[in-house]
C-alpha cells in the first residue's frame, strides 16, 4: 500500500534524475540546503515558521515499499534501485521553532546530509513548509486583529484537498486561532473542535423552530443554532419563544450562528432581540466568507458578534496563496555555493539569524550571519533539531507551541501587528556572509 | 492506522452533531444533496467539472476503523457510535462525467442517501469537488491559450500538501496538459512524468559543462539541460561545444530548461546560438511562475519556446484559490427543499442539465430543469453513475477522459475559449423548475 502522505515518491522526477546521476558521479559528500523564502507575501509585515513537525517526521520514516521500488525499477537501472531499497535520511536538521516570527532571506530550515538525500527530499520539504506557513502567517493577522474573539478554522471544504484542511487546521491554532471544525485535525493534532449545525439540517424538518428543538435535546451542553436559513430575524424570535420552553427541561441555547447577508447590523438585531427576550448569556457567532479585512470591518462597527468561523480565506490564503519559497544549496563538500540566476540570487554557507530586543521586549532588528565565526549579539533562533535522523528533543505539545505565538506577538513592534504594511523590518546581513558571497561569486567565474 | 485521505472523520464536527440528532428524531428517509457552484471564479468564462472519481472512491469505500469509533465514543453516546459501527454509504450518484464543461447552478453530482449518510459525506465531497474541478478549470486555459505547446505541471512543491500536489497533476492532464513533474502522480494515476534537473545539480558541480555532461551520461535518452544559474547565453555555448562530443558518444541533447530572466528574450538569444552551432533540434522548455497569461504573452512575442512548466499559479490557482460551490439538500422525503438565505437562495428538486449544440456542433445554451416529467431537448449531462453505494460503471481511463475534454473544447463558442470574459453563457431555468421553486417558497412560509 502507498502511503501519499510519507511516499518518497511524493517528489518531482528531477530528484529521482539528479539522483542517479549524483551516485553515478560519486557526488554524495555532504550538502546543506536551507529553505527559506525570498519576499513577504502581498499585504504581509511577517511570516509564522510551521511545519517543522511534519518535515521531521516525513525525514524521520522515509523509506521505500516493495511497490515503490518495483515502479521504479521500470524506470531507473538496477544500481539506482539498489541505492534506494535500504534509503534512510541519515542527516542533521537546524531549524527555528514552530511559530518563531520571521523574515524574507532568513532561513527557517537547514538540511545537512549526503547530497542525494538531501536533493531527494527537496519537493516534499517545501510542499509542507511552503503551506503550513502559509497559513500559519494568514492566521496570525486574524488574531491579531480579533485578540479577543473565538475564532475558529471552518475551512475544509474548500482547502486543497485531505491534508491542506487537516495542516490548515493545525497552522491556524498554531497561529492562535482557538480551534477548528475538522474533527480529524482534533484527533491528530489534539486541538479543540467545535461544531454547530448546516442549513441542510433545518431544511430537513418542515417547521425551523421543531429544528431547534430537536438539535437542543440532542445536544443540550451545546446548543448552537443556526438562524438564517429563511429569515435571521424571525428565527431569532423563535430562539426566545423556545427558550422559555428549553429551561425547563435544563437546556440553555450557548449561541447563535450568523452566516449570510449583512452580518453586523443582523448581529445588532438579533442582539437586541435576544436580550429583550432574557437571553444575555446567548453568544453570536458569525461565518460566511470572512477573513480578517471583514474581521476588522466588523469590530470597527462595534458589531455584537463574539465569535468568528472563518474558512476559505484562511484555508487557502486567498490573497496570497502561496509564498516564494526556496530550497537552495549552500554548501557542497565543504565549500559555499550560491545561485545568482536573474532575481534570484542566493546568500552562501551555513547560516545563523541573531534577534534583537529593546530593553522593553520589543523586537528591533535580526542579523544574518554565518553559522560559524560570524556571532553576534542577540537570540539565536536556529537550533540543531534532528542528529543523524533522529529527533535531538521531543516536539513540545502543540497547545505549548501556540503559547509561544501568543507570546511572540507581544514582542512585534506595533506598526507590524496591523493589516497595513508598516515600515520593513530591518534584517542586516552580517558583513562576513556579504564578504563570502562575493568570494563565492569570484571563484565562480 | 488512521488513513486521512479516507477516514470518514475528515469532515466538519457538525456533521456529526447532525447526524446524532437525525438518528434521535428518526430524521432517516431519503435525501437528495447536490453539488454545484454558484458563480464562475473571476475571469472564467466556463469550468471543467472534475472529481467524480475520487468522490466515488472516498463513498465507496467510507468506513471506521476501531481507532476512528474509539475516539468518536468519547465525545458522542453509545447509540451514535452503535450506528456508525458498520457504517456504508448505500446511496445512489449521479453526476456529469469528469471532463465535462459546465456554468453556474448546474449540479455536477447529486447524492441521493439516508439523511444521515448523505450529510455526512458532505464536507469531504465539497473537498474534493472543489479542488479538482478548480485546477482542471485553471488548467483549461492554458490549454486553450497554447493548444500546441507541450505544457507540464511543475507545481507540487507549493501546491497545498500532499493530496494537493497529487490531484493538481491529475486535474492537469485531464484537463489537457502532457503530464507532471510529481512522480507519485503518474503512479497513482497513470499520467506522463517529466523531469530535468534543478540548480543545485549545476552548483553542486565545480564546473557547469562538467554537470551538464554528468548528466547527459546518466540519462543519454533523456538530457534536459539547465541553463540559467549562472549565465544562460554562456550556458547555451557550453551545451554547443559540448555537443559533440557527446554525439560522439552517440547522446543527443534533447533540450534546455530556461528558469528566470526574460524568457523571450532569452529564448531568442540561445535559440540562435543552438542554431548557429548546428543544434536545431535541441527544444527550449521555459519555466518559472507562469501561468496562461505569460504563456499567452510569449506566445504573441513569438518566443521560440516548445514547451512550459507551470507550476504555482496552476497548482494553487493563484488568482481563484477556491470555487464558490455549495453541496445543498434539495428534497427530502419527497419534498422538494430550497434554502433562501440572502444572497445564497438555491433551486429545488433533483435536476438534470439539458445541452444544446448548433448544426455545426457549437454549444449555444443549457436548459437546467427538473428531473422527472421537465424533459427537453439536447444532451443530457447527468447520468446514473453509483447505486445503492456501488459504481454503475467502471471508470473510463484518464487518458480516455482527457480525449473527451480536448473534443469538448472545440465545441465551445469561440467567444468563451480566450483569457478575456466573453459574454455569458446561456443557462436557462426551465419554467417547471422556477414553478417548483415558487411553490416551496410558499409552502415554507
Amino acid at each position: 500500500m502507498i502511503n501519499p502522505l510519507s511516499s518518497p515518491l511524493l517528489a518531482d522526477l528531477y530528484e529521482y534524475t539528479m539522483l542517479q546521476s549524483y551516485i553515478e558521479h560519486g557526488l554524495e559528500e555532504t550538502a546543506v540546503f536551507e529553505f527559506f523564502v525570498r519576499r513577504l507575501p502581498p499585504g504581509r509585515n511577517f511570516m509564522v515558521a510551521a511545519g517543522l513537525e511534519q518535515a521531521l517526521g516525513f525525514l524521520e520514516n522515509l523509506a521505500f515499499s516493495a511497490e515503490e521500488l518495483d515502479w521504479l525499477s521500470q524506470r531507473f537501472p538496477p544500481h539506482v534501485i539498489h541505492y534506494l531499497k535500504n534509503f534512510h535520511f541519515t542527516g542533521d536538521v537546524h531549524a527555528m521553532r514552530e511559530g518563531t516570527l520571521f523574515f524574507p532571506n532568513e532561513p527557517i530550515v537547514r538540511v545537512t546530509a549526503p547530497l542525494p538525500q538531501a536533493q531527494l527530499v527537496e519537493s516534499r520539504l517545501m510542499n509542507l513548509l511552503n503551506f503550513e506557513t502559509l497559513i500559519a502567517t494568514k492566521a496570525a493577522r486574524s488574531v491579531l486583529t480579533a485578540p479577543d474573539k473565538l475564532l475558529v478554522d471552518f475551512g475544509m471544504r474548500r482547502a486543497h484537498g485531505a491534508e491542506a484542511g487537516l495542516l490548515a487546521a493545525r497552522a491556524s491554532y498554531l497561529a492562535g486561532f482557538a480551534g477548528t471544525a475538522t474533527v480529524l485535525a482534533g484527533m491528530l493534532y489534539d486541538i479543540p473542535v467545535f461544531g454547530t449545525m448546516a442549513h441542510s439540517f433545518i431544511q430537513a424538518h418542515d417547521d425551523e423552530a421543531v429544528a431547534f428543538e430537536h438539535f437542543a435535546r440532542s445536544h443540550p451542553n451545546n446548543t448552537i443554532l443556526l438562524i438564517d436559513t429563511y429569515d435571521t430575524e424571525a428565527a431569532a424570535s423563535k430562539v426566545v419563544s423556545l427558550g422559555a420552553k428549553l429551561r425547563e427541561q435544563g437546556i440553555t441555547v450557548k449561541a447563535v450562528r450568523i452566516d449570510s447577508g449583512d452580518l453586523a447590523e443582523h448581529a445588532r438585531q438579533v442582539r437586541r432581540i435576544l436580550d429583550d427576550g432574557g437571553l444575555k448569556e446567548i453568544t453570536i457567532f458569525a461565518s460566511g466568507n470572512l477573513d480578517e479585512y471583514q474581521l476588522h470591518a466588523l469590530l470597527a462597527s462595534a458589531a455584537p458578534i463574539d465569535g468568528f468561523g472563518i474558512g476559505t480565506a484562511l484555508d487557502t490564503s486567498s490573497d496570497a496563496p502561496s509564498l516564494d519559497c526556496a530550497y537552495k544549496l549552500q554548501e557542497y563538500a565543504g565549500r559555499p555555493r550560491r545561485k545568482r540566476s536573474e532575481g534570484k540570487a542566493t546568500w552562501p554557507g551555513r547560516k545563523q539569524v541573531y534577534r534583537n530586543y529593546t530593553t522593553d521586549g520589543q523586537m528591533v532588528g535580526d542579523v544574518l550571519a554565518l553559522e560559524e565565526h560570524d556571532a553576534h549579539p542577540g537570540e539565536a533562533l536556529i537550533h540543531p533539531v534532528m542528529r543523524a535522523g533522529r529527533r535531538v528533543e521531543p516536539q513540545l505539545p502543540i497547545m505549548a507551541l501556540r503559547q509561544q505565538v501568543l507570546t511572540a506577538y507581544t514582542h512585534l513592534p506595533e506598526a507590524l501587528r496591523g493589516l497595513e504594511i508598516g515600515p520593513a523590518y530591518r534584517v542586516e546581513v552580517s558583513s562576513a556572509l556579504q564578504k563570502l558571497a562575493g568570494q563565492v561569486d569570484r571563484s565562480d567565474l
